[in-house]
């Protein structure tokens, strides 16, 4: 018999590729934290002598979720502000509370406290904007979470840099050293939004993107007060702008993309453009929805995220996905639109290959990185179970996640996290509470 | 000291009335399976010698949420088909899976199913209609679950009822004897939708109705399809067709209500007729929006419902209002528009008014029965804590729902539901799954 370091036998494998597959009675292998092949489950028990064997008959055996945009960090941010207009809500708020609490302390238990709600959720890998990238990138290396550390660049001077050229020279460390070939965290640049950035900033940057051969990720029409300022004060939409400096490309990830007309939906496709999706920030905000139908339509590879918990107010792919699915039937009135298996794809595969992770991750083939979850679909909210891929997009919820492995590691086992001492996260977290609420009014009060 | 017989001792306790009230320290006690005033914890602790003690300092108390439309034996069919553009999930899915498969032993199987489920998710009330409601009310009585029982009523034969005549016949049973002022059990008719009776079936429906003091609840103007139908058939639009056969009143019950003009809004407005809004099944099966913030603006009141788990495809009533309030704001375009706080009240005061329980149900106040819930925020995807009515509405998930009591009976104990066994009631689904599921082909294989 060969050795594996686990075995996994799941009630039924969803592989994502080839799409739309099912299988029962299979085994999924590990070992050196990377996939098996998929084998009959009979087969799998004679030739492997498993360090460990997981049996879940109830569940389902999936690549892991990919968050393909947050803000980790505001977490810490949480229910801060809710119920403003986007533009009050970032001026009298959020603006605030990052100028005054934003230090690489903040983005570190911030970004714990991410990754701990990510991987009870099924995440197992996210695209991180946040100031610290360096912070960001030795929390998901602590916590061996894999992470697509964005670098953010902007003009004006933050806790974390005084000015573009300083963001992206801090960037340019991050990329060369030490996450060149990392085996969880990949960089890219993180330019906010074009409102943000000078012309001569964009040109630096993309000549630093060309020359280290690094993805550049950016909010993109993401209001429509973004497309009017940016037409008033150069006279071009935003992607239009990018477009003349020379940013719209196959490595440029367009974040929220929701006012676009046909023309740029076209400029998008043809440029290999893709788009990470937000449907849950975007409606709490208020800032649109994006035209998923048009998008799929026209070739536009798009994935799914949270956005920051700040405005979401969870990094919940599951749900994010759900919501992504019923929203786009919602305004399309035709129910046949973004199935089940199509919006799983786009939180997986599809997400992988937006971030350029295709090779590595989001699907179960053999010999990609053992990131994989199983979803428990024994709960009275999801039973009969008919159809397993229904039931996990349009009834699982985080807590039926009962395990996650990144890269092979065990990180969620049988619904208790490994590798995070979770009370003393939310010791610290309520510690941050008292701190930052301070500023805010509190709303509960005792009685007499 | 006086005797009580719970005392609960939450974190926050958020009452619902008077509205936006958050209090700290408090207790609420439970005498006789009614509340008690809510007193500051300290006073509580010497006032009262409780049989049951319950801390929960993480927490937050409100009165049990409301489901204010569903069909709950449609549990069964839950993901039977999915994706479907509705008029063809119905017609060939639905209605053939219901006219083989729905009898008594079904609707007491599916709705235990669904009591599991909406009590393990904090709901303590629910708006059915479905066929063999005698066993809708028989199973919540067993189960001791609040229930408005809808008496369906069709022209058409089922397995319950030769025609409307049989349907009211049979729902007049069930008004008089045994649920005339019975503690848990409130009943009303429901007739389907105007396209499935007669105008002399509905004038029949309104004289009992009458005679009886019974209220009425319908599909109404769920898809466009339904008002194009009933133009074309005759000549007037269904809530218009309702109006001029004397229905229009404030004991009506809209259910979706969607494709409504502002004449029509006015008109329910004006008359009193209350909405049951269930955002998900109405996205899911992309029958349209419904326009909440009008409604609202007209004074409508509007409560929240998940339909049945075929088209939703859950019960939970906490996901269905962070949905409503996402939904209006991303149709509006404005974040303000249905805040936390008042989507809490249609899922609570608004739906139990709706539901002609608002002085038994719906807020935490002394003398309403004691249906009340606990939400644990010490959740990693629910902290920091800013505003626990935010973190309630906008972060927590069913599972962090730790307890529940419905007239004073502890059904939900720490996370364990108390008077349902669930493993034999799995065991049941997994039966049905096998039996309905041999018409359904199965999409998942084996390899070689």
């Amino acid at each position: 018999m060969q050795h594996c370091d686990t075995l996994i036998f799941p009630g039924w494998c969803v592989p994502i590729e080839p799409s739309g597959t099912v299988l029962t009675d299979v085994a999924v292998g590990i070992i050196d934290g990377r996939i098996t092949d998929i084998m009959p489950a009979a087969k799998a028990r004679v030739k492997f002598q498993a360090s460990v064997t997981v049996e879940r008959p109830n569940h389902v055996l999936l690549p892991g979720l990919i968050n393909a945009h947050t803000h980790a960090a505001m977490t810490l941010f949480r229910g801060l502000s809710d119920d403003l207009p986007v533009e009050a809500w970032l001026k009298t708020s959020i603006w605030p509370a990052e100028r005054r609490w934003v230090s690489a302390e903040m983005v570190r238990d911030g970004t714990e406290l991410a990754i701990a709600e990510m991987l009870r959720a099924g995440v197992t890998c996210f695209s991180d904007q946040y100031f610290f990238p360096e912070i960001v990138a030795e929390t998901a290396v602590d916590l061996q979470m894999r992470a697509v550390v964005g670098t953010p660049v902007i003009d004006f001077p933050t806790a974390w840099a005084k000015d573009a050229t300083e963001c992206l020279s801090k960037g340019t460390d991050l990329v060369h050293d030490p996450y060149a070939d990392h085996p969880l965290i990949a960089t890219c640049f993180a330019p906010h939004s074009t409102c943000q950035l000078s012309d001569g900033s964009f040109l630096e940057l993309r000549v630093l993107a060309d020359q280290l051969d690094t993805p550049v990720q950016i909010h993109l029409h993401e209001t429509a007060a973004e497309v009017a300022e940016s037409l008033e004060r150069t006279g071009k939409r935003p992607l239009q702008r990018l477009a003349d400096l020379g940013l719209i490309n196959s490595s440029l990830l367009a974040v929220h993309a929701i006012h676009v007309n046909d023309a740029e939906i076209e400029l998008m496709s043809s440029a290999g453009v893709s788009v990470a999706h937000c449907p849950k920030s975007n409606m709490k905000l208020g800032s649109g929805i994006a035209p998923l139908a048009a998008y799929r339509a026209a070739g536009v590879r798009v994935a799914i995220g949270t956005d920051g918990a700040a405005s979401n107010n969870n990094l919940d792919i599951l749900d994010e996905l759900r919501m992504a699915a019923l929203l786009a039937k919602a305004i399309s009135g035709d129910a046949s639109v973004l199935s089940a298996n199509s919006v799983l794809r786009m939180a997986t595969i599809d997400a992988a290959r937006t971030l350029g992770l295709g090779k590595e991750i989001g699907s179960i083939e053999a010999g990609k990185s053992a990131d994989l979850i199983c979803i428990d679909l024994e709960h009275c909210n999801s039973q009969p179970v008919y159809n397993p891929v229904s039931q996990v997009v349009y009834t699982a919820r985080a807590d039926q996640v009962s395990d996650v492995w990144v890269a092979g590691k065990h990180q969620l086992d049988a619904g208790r996290l490994t590798g995070i001492d979770t009370g003393t996260l939310l010791t610290r977290c309520h510690e941050w509470q008292q701190r930052i609420g301070q500023d805010t009014p509190q709303n509960a009060r005792s009685i007499p």
